[in-house]
């Protein structure tokens, strides 16, 4: 079955054009009895995957499944169980392995049972020491094996677990920053996680740009009135644009790409759904981008903004800038500057420059 | 007016025998025409409070109100005005002097807007620098005049704006990481800011603490189903018992302490509710400390959280914690394992311990 | 200063070349110390407005201001005083009367303060009673009048109160229903109003009109991450389209029609914001009844509807539709038919096309 | 299989010590190819639950699952689909049969998918209608076969569905006036989705109540900061005083009662755990009855409450609540009495009352 699977991904790829694709390893390949089993059966199907990329098709990313088999119901690397973080070491350990055979561009750690149900019952300090240490073995070994790509954290906020170690785009920045992993990781932003977050998605992706650590797009969708993951594939050309600004701004995300992570619905039933879905999402970014670049070469929204902050563009803006305003030289200026005019931020006419190019 | 205030405020100190108290500038003394004007109004109210606090009493913490005067309508430090800055400068640095004059613990940030409304309009990389350069210029003010208080910045995650850029006690450590303010201050956590950004407070206090920021609580609460800050007085003795157990963990707030951030209801329109509210306040906090400490002595949910990690107290469990344990090593352990026996996390068990000890 | 400002409305609305206007009692004309005085400011700048109404233009609605006056802080109509219900009923008589003498076309009701901020102080039951009590007498005094416009009731969730009476459409129809009010009151629906209570604006226009009472539109917006009335003017042309089809639906919205209830950022300080927001909401909802007619013309989003229900356009469905549809019956048809086929519910495929009438 | 987990039921609902028990009909008995082979499945289990129930042990309702298998993809009683439809009577039907037959109090029906993913595909007024027909053959049903238990409703807002047409009590309610259904169902709150509906438990249980639809309760609760239905055991005290104030003023429930609609965390495993969660359960709903006893007696809260209003226990209040005070009537008042005196609402009084009785 998985074999069969696999061809028919395949084949679904090259009706649709697109020569990238993602997995998890045990969506690929069943789990065995045994690891060693596990492994065996990962390398049947990747063997065959490899055979039918050809040359032209590789994977976006790789990742290995930590959140479904029972023996992660306290997470992978945060279990509280010892032997359950070394088994989800060995299957990191493989994933990566089998992503770097195929010729996969970059590596995901989706931590979905990585974090807590309860505080009551869980160390919290101590679990995210383990995630740590986890994260500096799977760079270790990246190093070791050769694998040039980037690893990428995919921050969710909850579900199943009330809360997810890796919440949001800050909130990894964080970890990172304090583990002194920062420029081992990027950041995979998916959109719908960020609106369960509390986010637009392109807070989270304006988040992770400044922070240096955009690497990849889920670019699908949920339902602002949905509490949970629905991973709808985005129809929405207003946010496929400013999905696509960020995406202009990073300069691209090489290496990395969108990733869907997005189903039919359960009620869509045809064989034709499965292709329309995916049709309708790259046409939505592929408009997004058209948008994006056309108001980018119109270029009144980004002046717009230059102007708002042009006070800053001064003389006395630069050293504030630099660092050389202190308290002493900023009252004096308040004192005889007296009170400031503050300019109108504008934001109905950005709104309407944004909707006219869509 | 401002006078009378300040003598009602002292003599409601008195009356409920509390001998901390905390301020907003503007709060205290009105703003006047000029900076030096409001810095005059200041000047005189302080001088009174300082003259009633008389020996015993003395500011938990002081703060510049940066949010309700039209100029500040953009925020202060991320104001996209340079005058705005420079005047919230000024402001600031009043603030710190008369915190400090009037013996004051601590010296808190709460930033309300300093964020964006949209996007669209907004250079977020841009504004987050101008906040560094802004804290960093209050370090070295408080390090000249020799306040040797805490800097707190209290986190919110929007309300009025959309978004705020110390969101939660992540995003927070995030920004205090990345511009190397992380040594200079700490967090002062309002539980109903907590529940807007979608954590429980015992969440955010956890966070701040293993973070090593937690300075400080405003021991409010909010409504679970309203999204916008209601500033209620704690009455739940169960959310008491969990930000008691967060403080005793951390050794306590010193220096620092809890304040309410809590108003009457609008329709609380008696002189007796204030009494009322404030005892209530007072109570539910004094019995959430019994409560945690019952628990402490108990020992029995401590002992549950133990056991959770106890194959972790081993000595390969040591090893790996001290970051020895790489992915080849791991993964041989796993093997020889075989499948992990995953135990209970006994989350029934540590709600049941919890709720008798209320 | 109010008759200033309602020149100013005039020359506003002729600027940008609209017919209707609303207004709030309070709103347009002081409080003056007394019920009587405050009468007679009403009055007076009534008076102003109906000589600057001329024969072209004329109210869309009007409504009492009861929230705002400390005396209606439990509420006007569910007030616990007596006093105040009183107070609240002369309030919207007279509210009622200059609505009808300036020709306006519908008098909405909404219940900002009509609701409780806490179950253990409040006896819901009573002041529901109240509500309706309170709402019959309106009905009385409307037709007593002969004013033959619609009396609207406007849902909002909650803010400022924890629950507001008229929470959603479905449950204001419960409210009508239960009091024998249904034929008397239609609705009011507020696109922002709607995202609060956790509906889209589309379901909420949908239930109005199902239950037949959809009576008027506020065309403004929300921001799907906030959690209070942000009160924007609607630039997303998805959303206006959905808005349309649903008035489309319902034949149009005579007597009734839309304002907006959206409000300049507070940040947005130049003149010209205000005419560029009442601009860009116009369009806005212009280019939703272009698109929504372009849907209607194509009819491939309808016919996919229709074959979905198709099974029901039979014999036997009609029979069921028809209430003839027993279990007995249905037992045997469905031993009869075996297990169905279920065809799949394209949602995917009317996404796009939904987008691309956009 | 099924035989098995029946036995352990009873051995468990004797060692708890419980004589009330719930079933949905595809959870006690697997599926079988044909409708016939499930209604045989399913009396073979009946008949052992019969016999096993004994003298003192019947169920407290039963219900049909009618949203697993995928021929419920589209829902039950609201698929777009005929044979569903059919199938949907059919299965329900029996489920009734087997309720009656084993002498169950209740029948509940619990809607899972009878709600649209979206507006688009979907025509609400149609498939509420189907709804409405699909109930009133159920009371046609039960008044057939003699069975005297009342009909249920549960009302969740979403979940999988975007939508479920009984999303709360005030949507449920709404829906059976307007289809004349009003005095044949009752419904069933549930804790937790009562809070994901945007509501406390308190005010869905206030609100069957006041509209004489209090006839169950799922005794369960959720996570204040999580936005899908977790079915935790509720251990919170206050919440279950809040629930027994509403059950007492109902009268009590019968027929009816509590179930708990709870489930183990997955992280669970051991076999005392789902012993320590019931016990937990109950001892809190035990706990929450004598809070709620201890209130009612001491009195001081209904006093607060009757306070509040006493403006309206007078000659002229009474008239007004009996519907005789005209807007004309109630002007004069209004100018006679000036401006009213506005008492306060003592929320932190009350709620200082309410905590001290836990």
């Amino acid at each position: 079955m998985a074999k069969r699977r696999m061809r028919a991904n395949f084949e679904f790829l090259e009706k649709i054009g697109v020569d990238r694709w993602c997995f998890h390893d045990r969506d690929i390949a069943p789990d065995g009895e045994t690891l060693e089993e596990s492994n065996k059966n990962l390398d049947e199907v990747v063997a065959l995957a490899k055979e039918l990329q050809g040359t032209k098709i590789r994977p976006l990313w790789g990742t290995a499944q930590l959140f479904m088999h029972p023996r992660y119901m306290h997470g992978g690397a945060t279990s509280s169980e010892l032997g359950v973080y070394a088994y989800a070491a060995a299957q990191v350990k493989k994933a990566m392995e089998v992503t770097h055979d195929l010729g996969g561009e970059n590596y995901v750690f989706w931590g979905g049972r990585e974090g807590y149900q309860s505080l009551l019952n869980t160390d919290m300090e101590r679990e995210l020491d383990h995630l740590a240490r986890f994260c500096e073995a799977a760079v270790a070994y990246k190093k070791k094996i050769g694998f040039i790509g980037t690893l990428l954290i995919e921050p969710k906020p909850q579900e199943p677990t009330k809360h997810q170690y890796d919440w949001d785009a800050a909130t990894t920045a964080n970890f990172l920053r304090k583990y002194g992993l920062i420029g081992e990781f990027k950041l995979n932003i998916e959109c719908n996680h960020a609106t369960l977050s509390g986010h637009s998605c392109h807070h989270e992706l304006e988040t992770a740009r400044i922070n240096g650590l955009l690497g990849n797009i889920d670019a699908n969708t949920g339902d602002p009135q949905i509490g949970w993951d629905t991973d709808q594939f985005m129809t929405d050309i207003s946010e496929a644009t400013m999905v696509m600004i960020s995406v202009i701004r990073n300069g691209g995300l090489a290496p990395g790409g969108f990733n869907f992570d997005a189903k039919l619905r359960r009620e869509s039933t045809e064989v034709e759904d499965i292709f329309l879905a995916h049709i309708s999402g790259m046409d939505t970014l592929a408009r997004g981008l058209r948008s994006a670049a056309k108001l980018i070469q119109d270029g009144s929204l980004a002046e717009l903004v230059r102007k708002r902050y042009q006070s800053f563009d001064t003389e006395i803006g630069a050293q504030i800038e630099a660092g050389k305003g202190d308290f002493e030289t900023l009252e004096k200026l308040a004192m005889k500057w007296g009170e400031p005019k503050v300019p109108s931020a504008k934001q109905e006419l950005a709104e309407m420059i944004f909707q006219s190019a869509l």
